[in-house]
């Protein structure tokens, strides 16, 4: 992007906040629903700054604009800030974050704006406490950026769409009336949704207003005798109006939630999650309404699946599988046939693999297809301006998935080029290791996902290696790739509602990473199971992960001699189960790959 | 003890709460140093319910009388209390605390004394937010337990001594000068210590109130210009206030911190840690002066041992193991030659040929030794009035260890008496595997050490199997055999405080229990220690434990298929040092004992 526009819109923002006598904008990553893919009009942060980073807050004053991110953004936010006058905060240990650095930067008197409608509650909570002492005002109700964002673009309107029955296990029906169980017996009257996920389940609706997300905008509000969707009605056909109505859900327009929400009274108590919801549509709320903050309790129900979705999911992975297994075939063909191809080759390559396969929808996130250097950013995505050609030797990191009816996938394998060295397969078999010891771990039902981090780090750690990513992250049902309550990572808080379900489905997804070298990560998605025939049963409940990916690791990567032998009979077990799942859904060169790659070691 | 006694001391207790106007008194195990092992004196619980268990809290009202205490004690306090017309009341999930139980059954307007000197104001914290919405009033400035408890004992008066000059490696001006640096570097003026094993660390003193913590009952205040150790005068010879002296610190009277603590002013800022000051300790504070409650730095100062003090350590390890094999050997060269032997006999045994060590003080705990089914009870003790001969066949639990002014010992070990069968194998090598797990992990310096206990378990969960009590505990340097910050421990918080620090030493002790049948616990101490050489060093720094513990781990009681090649090296490699650290330091029988237990399996 041209580094003059950027500048140039800086400047007329900083006109705005003169005029307005506002001292510090933060423009966070955020919409009213606090998605992880923003549909374009909340994409005020790229539009200001030019860093396009999935994660980033803005914040500009008269003399300061910053953007902060986190380590897997530095060098890409450096090189596209550079020249905008906008610097790059880094998001570090040591270093402060944009909260910390307002409170040390501004003065008493001062006064921040952030719309509401892009603020949770919770993130309000973090700002207040920060700058209550300071008497430092927090302005929520202007949306500065739209004074400054002549064109705009509109909210999306595609139409909303039924999550195919054939894959559904549960009725909305049934789906809302186990949530309004668990609002009851929470004892709040009324109950206010805005993350879309939770209403995609909740609705058994899907949409189309961001990528990779089958979601859609909307709210809803709950109570026990009454549920509304407050979604724009142009994207409402007759068949989901039927649907609705057939749920007991009745139908608003999406900007009147704030409106339904002021006619609540002080007899009444709202049930939200904090981190779900926007001070902006609570902006209407009367004065003395209580409220009731937790997480929702359709995300609690959402991550546990049910033996049908889990059986579809299965299902979803042979159809990966089998399209992963055509792609490595044709892509290891070309590039022994000498062809020269690129990162954005892989990208393409895969989707028309994947949109061949039955129920297929779209991508579930944008792939990462990183050779060499480029695979030591965790979060590395190749673009038309900037990709790499797969030449020379060296290792290529591919994570990618696909959102089918019947389920969602999300799958990282790393492909040597030409020759590979012995440090490069000394971190593959590390990180593998990693990847078999949380594979073959059993731990307590119900223990708070953080904690079992270690048993997968632990091979790892041996070596003085980490990596600075989670190890697993939740993944929906048709729904979207990252979601919670689940996390399996060391870093994260560990409260009650982490805690480990069976029928929850987590990614596994060890990695290593050599800045300027490599970067290898190996992930499979896996459904807590309870322990069959448990050896004991005096000392509670165990669950284990199915992993239900299906798709060879290259045993060409492993160095052996850093295998245990039962490590070695997990992988082999492995490659025997994905070579009897999937041998008779491919034929030619891809059940030749297949064969070949599944060979035990 | 003769339950009509503790019938009729409730009845006058429940006399005095009536004439008072009082509905609940609670009473606490504690002291007002929150100590783990209690003087006589604040043994109010144990003379007035006449249960012996080191936890619980005894609540009394007119038609109530109850002790809550956790697992380990279940059996042991349900004996007690039979026939007293207290009931037990278990601290387990699903069942109400004392604090919950009071809040359930007490109305609007009645009122709860508890002794503000034995309650911290942690405590207190959680008993305001669970009554003040209730409208009950809660008394801390009454001891009712005098009222009735006539024949209360003294306090200690065991004289003062100075730990060793041949083991410090810090001078008492020297600690002081690094808590004023940490007390500055918070912003307090002031800084109160009610900690027991603080103050012995901080001044290099150690004393005799209490068994197996070598401590002596005191307060300190600290300024940067002042410092106070608040302490009974007759305990204090003339030694020792020479070294207070050399040491800038002032003599006061014990019970005269409160009119110390009353001379501060609005203009000081308190610091104290609320888990370990009483609320009755700061009862004369004046009004309007604030306080910064978190941990002492005196016990992140202390939890890490200096070189030479794990030098020291090391040699207190070697005196203990020597010890040990003396007792191993005599212990079966008597019951091979059909002497019956007790639980009791394993106690003095083992107590006989530790203090004829050098340095030796005084056991570090009460020893658990317990035979088949006492093992399964965790802190099982032997009493006259109740112990098991080690007749026929089993397994036999021994936890003991012992004070040197060299160092602080604890080890586990379980012996094999008669014929083992192949389920005790199995258990006791899973939970040898579950030892060895820990003993060889590496970890991120400064991880919280909760988050670590998954490694150490996931042996045992693989064959669901656990055990209910902590993996590790912080250990003392002739101090306190349990100590802070860090504790192994899944179900424990992780605050940054309980960060892994290298120096600092804890125990690795997983175990299993069979309820009825068995116990199982293998023991070492471990120093965390920074990986030497580390194969990478750009992700950080990493621990390793050094086990410093010496001593066979009974190799006739595993099962040898169920152990991998690695776990095999790792206890043929701790043999061997066990054996070259102690063969010069055992003969006769002992280094016969040595040599065979210590051969590679």
């Amino acid at each position: 992007m041209n580094k003059q526009i950027i500048k140039d819109r800086i400047t007329s923002l900083r006109e705005v906040l003169k005029a307005k006598d506002i001292t510090a904008l933060i423009i966070p990553s955020a919409d009213p629903h606090l998605s992880e893919y923003l549909p374009e009009y909340w994409q005020g942060r790229l539009w200001l700054s030019g860093f396009t980073g999935s994660v980033g807050t803005l914040v500009v004053t008269q003399d300061f604009a910053g953007v902060w991110t986190d380590s897997r953004y530095f060098v890409h936010a450096a090189a596209q800030l550079e020249g905008t006058g906008i610097t790059l905060q880094k998001l570090q240990k040591g270093s402060p974050n944009h909260i910390e650095w307002l409170a040390e930067n501004l003065q008493a008197g001062n006064s921040i704006a952030v719309d509401g409608n892009v603020l949770s509650l919770s993130e309000q909570d973090r700002l207040v406490d920060a700058l209550a002492d300071n008497d430092i005002r927090i302005l929520t109700s202007q949306d500065v950026l739209s004074d400054v964002w002549q064109d705009r673009p509109a909210l999306p309107t595609a139409k909303l769409f039924a999550h195919d029955d054939a894959f559904l296990s549960q009725s909305a029906k049934d789906k809302l009336a186990a949530v309004r169980a668990e609002v009851a017996e929470i004892g709040a009257s009324h109950h206010l949704i805005s993350s879309l996920d939770d209403i995609a389940w909740l609705t058994n609706l899907r949409g189309s207003d961001v990528d990779y997300n089958p979601v859609f905008l909307a709210h809803m509000l709950i109570s026990q005798d009454k549920a509304t969707l407050f979604v724009d009605n142009v994207k409402v056909g007759s068949d989901v109006q039927q649907l609705l109505d057939d749920s007991g859900i009745e139908l608003a327009e999406y900007d009147e939630i704030k409106a339904a929400l002021s006619a609540l009274t002080p007899a009444d108590l709202l049930l939200i999650d904090p981190n779900k919801v926007a001070v902006g549509t609570l902006s209407e709320l009367a004065d003395g309404i209580s409220m009731i903050e937790r997480i929702a309790p359709s995300t609690l129900l959402k991550s546990v699946k049910s033996d049908q979705d889990i059986e579809h999911v299965r299902e979803a992975m042979r159809q990966d599988g089998a399209a992963l297994c055509e792609f490595f075939a044709e892509f290891e063909q070309r590039l022994n046939a000498g062809e020269r191809l690129s990162e954005l080759d892989v990208d393409s390559m895969l989707i028309d693999v994947r949109s061949k396969q039955p129920h297929y929808v779209s991508p579930s996130f944008p792939t990462i297809a990183g050779y060499n250097a480029n695979g030591a950013l965790p979060h590395y995505r190749a673009t038309e301006e900037q990709f790499s050609y797969l030449d020379g030797d060296g290792l290529l990191l591919i994570d990618s998935g696909a959102q089918y009816q019947n389920g969602t996938t999300d799958i990282t394998r790393v492909v040597g080029i030409g020759n590979v060295s012995a440090e490069q397969k000394r971190d593959f078999t590390l990180v593998l290791k990693a990847h078999v010891a949380l594979a073959v771990a059993c731990f307590p039902e119900g223990i708070a996902s953080p904690l079992i981090d270690a048993i997968c780090r632990a091979p790892l750690w041996q070596a003085q290696m980490d990596y600075g990513h989670g190890t697993g992250h939740g993944v929906g049902y048709f729904l979207n790739v990252h979601e919670g309550p689940q996390v399996i990572a060391y870093s994260a808080s560990n409260p009650p509602e982490r805690a480990m379900k069976a029928g929850m489905i987590s990614s596994n997804e060890p990695g290593l990473y050599r800045e300027g070298g490599w970067g290898i990560r190996i992930e499979n998605l896996c459904v807590n199971q309870p322990v069959p025939n448990p050896s004991e049963t005096e000392f509670g409940s165990y669950l284990y992960f199915e992993t239900v990916t299906l798709c060879p690791i290259d045993t060409r990567l492993i160095e052996p001699s850093l295998l245990r032998e039962d490590e070695k009979a997990w992988l082999n077990s492995y490659h025997e189960q994905v070579f009897n799942e999937l041998k008779d859904r491919v034929d030619g060169d891809a059940l030749t790959w297949l064969t070949e790659r599944t060979q035990a070691i």
